[in-house]
């Protein structure tokens, strides 16, 4: 059987699965997901085994040490993907939920009610714990997932695939609800974004590249996530070390991710003040600086231990996911706004000021995911805004914006209950 | 200056428009819609009189009657387009809601709250009114719209366009809220589809083919609408006679729009009883059966007088807009949804039962953005739900299901408020 052939087969069966797994109830869902968690923790030998032979390959092919972390799993890290199983089974069911209810003119009873989207494709990179995340929410929300991993997770994402599956059979409930996407070539991807009929949608994680890829390639409907270029205002009516601890923080505290700040703009009236107290914290926290001349001349007159970089397009353009920072002065509130409105990718701004004037001229001026008023970029997580889990974060406007959990897996149905009404 | 230039310096003015729209207040708004209300009605003369060149040329290319009366404008019709507009106002402003909000233990403030889209391109056929009913949605949801009607209105569309934006100078708005696309062509179409970046959204409307060419063909994110295989299922526990009304009144009270039924299910135990009620009236109200073997012999033996065509798979694939009907008898509910698993378009279907359990059994059973129970499938109408508007009707997943109204014209923003607030 060729590969495309395989690739629908999977995908077809996901599709049939789907409308069993509509009618389950939120008990049966949640006693599946706890068995699932249970299946991890009984099968943790047998996980790490298989998962020791990806790592293998990988330090074989000469991998980057910060991936191979990424594709480690230890018994460990294997307990803590079984309890966020156990966290999902925790969260209400967003199956059924009435989004609007009310009763028309004529006595037509009208309900938008939430339900199932069908097929959920995930296609990600590395993590293998994506694959045991995605499964686990898209089981509580009714979809039967379809999971397409890294080639160098490819043992490890099947053996879990497997032990989930088996989860499922000893609940009675279809193993299809959870299936890998079979083989491991870019044609592989292919097939599966041109599923359309089959795959109701398709959500990407990992890399600028392939996220590219998916929305340009995919005849099935994507839902565009999570490259984040991530800009931190100080206003003129900053309060200079809050915003130099927001600075640091949106920056440094974990700069791989998304949600990282990757320029900072000032304020032309406070940025003498302001980069006076950044300038020597940054440099002390690893920060390289990319300035306008600005910048550049605050550092070499005040300065002189601090080396910056001269600023150019490919920065304020750059995601850098690295201890790299562009930094602007601007002359005024709107200009800011305009830097951003050109340069950002739309995930998440942040603003720090005391004036709710400015900060209500931020909101208007900037189109972006999330805005944090004297907060941290880092806070834009559906952990943190509390949503109990994350499928990943959408930088597109359409169904869903910002970080996505159980309800962004939904679509909804109006039912219109009549006793015989016709149109006159 | 080529044609796609002049698409993309268009797309590029409504981008820009699109930040100066998104502060504007509802009084600003509706105080714009009753200035385009008031200059359509001043302007009716003007208007008429270039629309009789657009119904001159369709009448000599010898463009079918049925299109030419949809083209025409009267002075009573744009009288009618200027009173929507007008309701358009009465409406509430969608911009400003707030989706959810809710403190976090960590003193977060958190605000998910509607934003304009920014550019919404509109695609569509043949009625003007579109032109001003898609413009005033645009507008009120504080989004600046593209406008790319048919060739054949052609020089219509320019004048409402144009008295549009009159009336927005007026006002003192920005003229570029509301935009022509330029050019006849289908390459016109083809750069509008590819302005990726410049244009949110692209909500074709028109026929099943051109909704499936600008769904295949745009790297913007569409919204695909409108095309309706919708089905009406009698069940063995329906009240006989409401089933026959409701069926006449799907298939035959308006057989040219999108939420006209175009198949018939029964169940077999009320089959014959339903038929023998239900072929002469049918015949009666012109419509041409194309049934399944019980339905052709259930006509054969009971009522010769009426035809019955057998019914292909063309047939349960057809949306005829046209006093068509496929009719076939299944043997319980469950063959009933898997027929409209199988066939519908995800638009609308229709139980007709007394049954509670049969009625939530088909609710489960089907996956189509609206349900009708014991109602005409005509109901799928976001006039008739009370949206007060209707942009189109969504038959995808993503973003908007079912009728689309104001709400559906937005995204949201997390709004994040803190104090200084940063990740531990």
């Amino acid at each position: 059987m060729d590969e495309r052939q395989e690739v629908l087969d999977v995908a077809q069966r996901a599709k049939n699965t789907a409308s069993m797994l509509r009618p389950l109830t939120r008990a049966d869902k949640d006693r599946a997901l706890r068995a699932i968690a249970a299946g991890l923790r009984a099968n943790t030998e047998r996980i790490v085994t298989v998962n020791a032979t990806d790592v293998d390959t990988a330090a074989s092919n000469g991998t980057a040490a910060g991936i191979i972390d990424r594709l480690t799993l230890s018994g460990e890290r294997l307990a803590e993907i079984a309890d966020a199983v156990e966290q999902v089974a925790e969260l209400p069911d967003p199956v059924g939920e009435v989004v609007r209810g009310y009763v028309l003119p004529n006595g037509l009873h009208v309900q938008q009610t939430r339900v199932p989207m069908g097929v959920v494709a995930m296609i990600y990179e590395a993590r293998p714990n994506v694959t045991v995340d995605a499964a686990a929410l898209c089981l509580k929300s009714g979809n039967a997932a379809l999971l397409r991993g890294s080639s160098s997770a490819y043992a490890t994402n099947t053996v879990l695939v497997d032990v989930m599956r088996e989860a499922l059979a000893r609940e009675g409930l279809p193993q299809d609800a959870i299936q890998r996407v079979p083989g491991t070539s870019h044609e592989s991807v292919t097939h599966l974004m041109n599923a359309r009929g089959l795959v109701d949608v398709i959500i990407p994680r990992g890399g600028a590249g392939l996220i590219r890829a998916v929305v340009e390639g995919s005849t099935v409907p994507v839902i565009e996530t999570g490259v984040g270029n991530v800009h931190v205002y100080v206003d003129a009516a900053a309060d200079l070390d809050m915003a130099l601890a927001i600075l640091v923080n949106s920056k440094t505290q974990r700069y791989s991710v998304c949600n990282a700040a990757e320029t900072v703009l000032v304020h032309a009236d406070v940025a003498e003040a302001f980069l006076a107290k950044a300038l020597p914290v940054l440099a002390d926290k690893g920060v390289t600086l990319h300035g306008d001349p600005v910048v550049v001349k605050a550092a070499q007159t005040s300065h002189a231990d601090v080396t910056v970089e001269p600023v150019t397009d490919e920065d304020w353009a750059a995601e850098y996911y690295s201890l790299d920072l562009a930094a602007g002065v601007v002359p005024d509130l709107e200009s800011a706004c305009q830097h951003i409105r050109r340069w950002s990718s739309g995930h998440t701004e942040a603003i720090v000021s005391d004036s709710a004037a400015a900060i209500a001229q931020f909101l208007n001026g900037v189109d972006s995911a999330a805005v944090m008023v004297n907060a941290s970029t880092r806070f834009t997580d559906g952990g943190e805004l509390g949503f109990g889990a994350e499928i990943g974060i959408s930088t597109q406007k359409l169904h869903a914006r910002g970080p996505m959990a159980l309800p962004e897996l939904t679509t909804t149905t109006y039912v219109v209950t009549g006793s015989g009404h016709i149109r006159p």
